[in-house]
This record gives C-alpha cells, structure tokens and sequence, in this order.
C-alpha cells in the first residue's frame, strides 16, 4: 500500500488544551504514525491575538487570526475546534462541516445546545464529528459508550464529572475547610476560573450528563429538561454530618433508565455511601460509574480536565479520524422513552434545617412531612452554634422529589426555620 | 444504501462465555443493530457433546459437534473462539484465518504463548483478531490501550486482574479466614474452578500482562521472562502485618517502562498503600491503572470475568468487526527497549519470617542483609504462636530483586529460620 499523504489538522484555539494538542502531538508523532500506519500534521494554528508572546515557536506562516483560513483550505481535513463558548463555535463548526471537513471538538456546551443539529448535518455531509475530550478529560467515556458497551441497554451511569467542584468538596470534607476557603484555593492552584459559576453551579456536568444520556439512549435530551443543582449553598457542617452518618458527599451527574422507559438525568450534590469505591474519588479526578444490562458494573477514572489529559482525548479522536476507524457520532433511534419529569423521580434524601434552640421546632417538622406522607428513616440534632440556631438534619425515606420539595418550601416557610434548608438526595449505587 | 446482509457468526464452544454471548446477542439483537446499522445473527454453534441437556433450546440444524464446520462454511463472516485450551484452539484459529475469517476470541493463553505467530499470519491473510474479551472481562481494557490511549508512551500497567485471586485475598483480610479456607469458599461461589492452580498461582494474570504489555510495547514479550509468584504461600499472619504497616495485598500484574527503554512485566502479590484506590477494588472485581506520559493516570474497574461481563466484550468485538472499526490486531514497532531482568527490578520489599523464640536471630538475620548492601525501613517482631516459632516482619529498602532473592535464601538457611520466607514487593503507585 503507497504512504498516504499526511493528514492535515487545522487547530482553531491555541489556550490550554490547544496548547496541549500541539505540544504532544509533536512530542509521540513517531510513536503515533507507526501505531496508526498513518501520519498527522499541524497545518495552521488560529490564534485569537497574532501578537501574543507565545511559548513555542511556530514555522513561518502556521499562525493566523482568521477562523476562515481553516474552512477554506482545501488541504485541511480536520479541524480541531477549541475556540470555546458557544456562537463562534457553533458558526465555525457548521461551516467546516458544510465543507465537508471532519470535526474534533472538546466543547461540552456546544454538543449540549446544539448537537441534534450539528449531527443532523454531518450526517447529511457525509463527514464526522469527535468528541472524546468534551467529557470528563483524559477518561475515554465517550468510546466507551460508543464501542466498548454497544451490547448493553445502560442502566445508569453515574459521573463525578466536574473537577472544580471535586477538589472543593474534596477539601471542605478533609481539611473542614468553608465553600469560600476551597474555592479560593482552588482558584489559587488552577483548579477554578476567573468566573467558576458553570463549574460550581452544575451546569457544566450538565452538559456532559445531556452528551452521556444521548448518546445511551438514541435521542438528545434537551437541555433545559436537565435538573441541575450546584454545591454553593452547602456548608462544611453538611461534608461533617454526611461523614457521621457513613456517607461523602459528592456533585454526581445522575442518568438512570427507570422503569425500562424513562430516562432522569439530573446533577445535584448527593450523598453517597463512604465504602463505595466512587467515594474514593478524590481532589480533581473525575470518574464514571457505568451500569450496563450485560456487562454489569464498570467504573472509569482520570483526569477530567488539565491541558494534558484533555489533549490526550483530543489526540485520539484525530487518530481515529486517521484511520477512520470509529462508530462516531450520534446514532438516533427509538427504542427508549422519554426524559422522567424530576419532580417524579425518587430517592432517599438528606435535609439539614437550622432551626430557633426553642421546643415544638421538631413537631412542627415532623407534621409537615408525616402530613406530605414522606417517612423519617432518622434524625440528627446538634447544640446550637453562635447566632446561626440549631442544625438539624433529618435522613428521609424513599420518596418522589415533587413531594418532598413541597414539603420541605413548608419547612422554610416556619418562623423557627432560620436559611434556606439544604436538600440532597442520598444516591443508592447498587 | 442498501441494507447489507447480517453477519454471519460461527460460535466455536457454550460453556459459560459462549451461552453469555448467545443469549445477550438474542436479548439485545435489536438495539445492537440500531447502532452499527447492522445486523448480526449466529449461524452455528459447535459444543464439545451434542448429546448434552441444555437451558435453551437452538433452531433445527445450529447445533454441530464438528470445528470444520465452521471453518468450511463461506458464508460464515467471523469465528468467536471460545473453547480454551491451547492446542485445539490455535488448531482451528489458524485455519480459520488461513480461511481468511474474522477471529474474535477470548483465549489469553493462547494469545500470550502464539500471538505473535497468529497476528502475523492475520496481517499476511488480510483479516483480524479481536480479543477485547481476553483480558479482564467486561472492562474495554483492550480499545482503551489500542485506541484511547495512542496518543501516549504508556509508562505503566498495572493490573488486579485475576478476580478469583482478589476474591481470596479479599476474604483472607477482611474476614481472617486462611487462605484454604478462602478458596474453599471461593470453590463454593463458582469462582474458583475445580483446578484452580492458573488463577492462583499467577499464571492467568500473566497471560493477560504479556497481551498488555506487547500491545503498549509493539513487541511480543515472551512468555517465559515474565517474573510469576501465585498467592498460594501467603498466610493471613500476611495480610494482618500489612494492613498494620497501613498496606493491603494484591496480586499484581505489573508493566512498567524503566529509564525508557526497558519493559518490566511480574505478576507477584505486592503491598501497596490502603489509602490508594486500587486497595479498594475487593472481591472479584478487576481493576488497572494505566499510566500515560499524557493522559496522566486512569483506571478502569469492573468484573474481570463471568458469564455477561466477558460476553459483553466480545459482543462489543463483533460490532467492531461488523462495522469494520478498530484499530485492532497488534502493531509491532520498535519503539521500546527489551525486557528488564527481573534481578534488576528494583523496589521495596516486606520480608515475613517465622523464626525461632531465642537470643541473637534477629542480628544473624540483620548482619546477611547489611552485608547484601540491602537496608531496613522498619521491623516488627510479634509473640511467638503455637510451636511455628515468632513472626518477624521486616520491610526492606529499596533494592535490586536479585540481591535481595540471594540474602533471603541465606536467610532460609539459618537454623533460627523455620518456613520458607514470604518476600512480597511494596509496589509504588506513583
């Protein structure tokens, strides 16, 4: 067989994943073409500021500003987009796919937007889309699912997905640090961004558990039909009373088939059982608990963000580009049924209150609950502390979140209820 | 484009994998051919006795106690091996091939003694061998390193992949049951077989540590300079010391590249620090952390054997095969260095010995190891039991295997020495 001619990327993004891309690309590029009896290269490299002091030296003429000069080559056959957010993307990756060029994309939150379409289209291109390291960084999570567990009807997966919130729960249960302190040293070590709303609030496993749900079962799940809660409102009194009661608490990606036809996907801080191997997950790792009918229980740990890990997946992808060799994309079809609305799924929950030091506070509790039908499976009092009033933090049983979500507005409604009360569910991983 | 024809699948073997895959194709046919767009179907099965009673009951005619008719039927697209055995199997894999056949198989035997010869001969007769299913069962440990991983110099492997050795080990140290007793019960539950010398005396991880290694390497260890120690000599006094010294044992296949360009393989039950979260992988499961100079470190947990996780697999292989996207078989590159003797192997080491009650041992056994060059971390010397003599448990520096195997068997030979020395590496996990 005659050597192909090198396969051309086009790298649109040059920050820290872009930066990654070309450094280790170039670093294993031997290694990489006698493995895939194939070779890649760089071809240009579109950078948002030409004039920027940059690290690496580039050849004459890779560097450009114009997003543009990637469609329109016709020798590029891939781009590789790590432009980020979501209108210049979605512009760019519509228009190289309307070329006919295959895409690799990390962008979590453009899939989650606007993947139907973007698949829609390439499909009707006759091109591909990559997506390995638009979840959970270096994990190969997306081929798994894609390949490794095509047999299986996946019964849940359960994901620790988003580092930031990882590491700051991770410090606030081991060193009893506050949310603020965490975050802030965090922030300090490059863990958090400028701004780390979409990493504290959820939102960014969101958009990984929309890209995990479609894929496992055959339709986009739209996005605002996810449930999604972040770890800002929790107190380093939780992680303790989460510990005493035998459980860690962890910001999970939850996406369960129920019932055989209905399918929840929801990301809230929950409580899980302190033995289970999940609970191990700690600092900036991430990891993926995957259920499947066949294959039973597997598990998928890494790192789910940095330059390196990233690049890794963004390596792979071009790879199988390469070689053409993947079941990529997304492959509609029908045979599960439809998002189960949140105020319908059920599970055990954790309600911490801080209530006046007063007496008749936890019949009044108990009568709001007893009366919404919700079960108390135990209940945990503490001495006041200074000014805040008393914790209590009452375990429930088994119950629909509409129910308890009611109920517990009640509960914040009484005038001996000091704060908003903290609701997670306890996440049963069996 | 017109639907293809289904594949057609020739199933050679229905023990335990081959039920799995027959039954788990049946069950999930349909979404399996919603995603590859194609469809599969059995179109025979040949068992070891057609006389025997079975669960299901197969079509008119699928049934045959006869290879060849496997190998000589053209419409017949792919072969699943799953008869085990060395001979046999290599018998009808190679005619199969010869035959230009597709070959999915689960055999780490037989690809850890004849790889080499066999991926060769695929390569010249332009076919494939896929054989997710061959190592650790239902984890897609075989893709991850082909395909997930390419873009990386894997540094380490290293592997709980024997599950009915982790399932001993485990009852051995949370339950302190002996380790006859622990098999006995492991023989109880079915997973142990009637002969269980290969699970236990390390061969089977070594089998599937020479599929590992050779595929990150791209050069075929031999079999025979793999370093092999079974778990069969260790006592529960063992495993009560470590978890003392804050340990917990494994039985660990280990690959490492060293000074990059030597390739370490042992399988050999190791100390390895609780806290990690290899430690917590208990009782049958299989775990592997694979380290990659990009990806960092990750690790892929699930059940490394069993009916529907090992069929899970190979169902997985015959989507690959049918929608002809892997990059599978072996790729040989001379990338790497050569084997590193395993006398140069350096690590720490826990020594136990059962010494004699009486003044002056524990400097006879201090003077062998100073004049070695090796030196001692620590030492616990506990009470003497019932006529065995008093255990002495001594953790060794780093040192060279060699060197430390030569002052152990001059340590055997003292008269204060009763038993045989257990000697177990500390493995460093990072």
């Amino acid at each position: 067989m005659a050597e192909e001619r090198p396969l051309q990327i086009g790298l649109a993004g040059l920050g820290n994943v872009g930066l990654g891309v070309y450094r280790n690309l170039a670093r294993n590029r031997e290694l990489l073409r006698e493995r895939n009896g194939r070779d890649m290269e760089i071809r240009r490299v579109v950078v948002r500021d030409l004039a920027k002091p940059r690290e690496i030296t580039f050849p004459e003429g890779m560097l450009s500003g114009r997003l543009d000069d990637l469609i329109e080559d016709d020798e590029i056959d891939i781009v590789v987009e790590l432009i980020g957010g979501i209108d210049e993307a979605l512009d760019f990756v519509t228009r190289a796919i309307g070329k006919g060029k295959t895409v690799v994309t990390a962008n979590k939150a453009l899939l989650a937007l606007h993947g139907k379409d973007l698949f829609a289209l390439a499909e009707e291109r006759g091109t591909m889309i990559y997506f390995e390291a638009a979840v959970a960084g270096g994990i190969p999570i997306i081929k798994t699912v894609q390949e490794s567990l095509v047999g299986n009807n996946i019964q849940s997966i359960i994901g620790i997905i988003n580092g930031t919130s990882n590491y700051i729960l991770t410090r606030m249960a081991k060193e009893g640090l506050s949310y603020e302190e965490a975050l802030e040293e965090a922030r300090k070590l490059g863990y958090a961004e400028a701004d780390p709303s979409l990493d504290v609030n959820g939102g960014d496993a969101a958009h990984k558990a929309v890209i995990l749900a479609s894929l496992s079962y055959g339709s986009w799940v739209p996005f605002d039909q996810v449930h999604v809660e972040g770890i800002e409102r929790l107190g380093k009194v939780d992680l303790q009373f989460a510990r005493d009661l035998g459980y860690t608490v962890k910001l999970l990606a939850v996406i369960k088939l129920i019932d055989g036809d209905r399918i929840e996907v929801r990301v809230q801080p929950s409580l899980i059982p302190s033995t289970h191997i999940l609970a191990s997950v700690n600092g900036v790792f991430n990891a993926i608990l995957v259920r499947g009918d066949v294959v039973g229980e597997t598990l998928f740990y890494g790192r789910g963000a940095g330059q390196d890990p990233t690049s890794s997946s963004v390596i792979s992808d071009l790879a199988d580009a390469a070689t053409a060799s993947c079941r990529c994309g997304f492959v509609p079809h029908g045979l599960y049924g439809k998002p189960l609305p949140q105020e319908e799924s059920v599970s055990q929950y954790y309600l911490r209150l801080q209530v006046a030091d007063q007496p008749g506070v936890l019949a009044q509790v108990a009568g709001i609950l007893g009366r919404a039908g919700v079960g108390i499976l135990s209940m945990i009092q503490r001495e006041a502390g200074e000014g805040e009033g008393a914790p209590i933090v009452v375990m429930l049983h088994d119950a629909k979140y509409g129910v308890v979500r009611r109920a517990v507005a009640e509960i914040a409604e009484l005038p001996c209820v000091h704060h908003e009360p903290v609701l997670m569910r306890v996440e049963r991983l069996d």
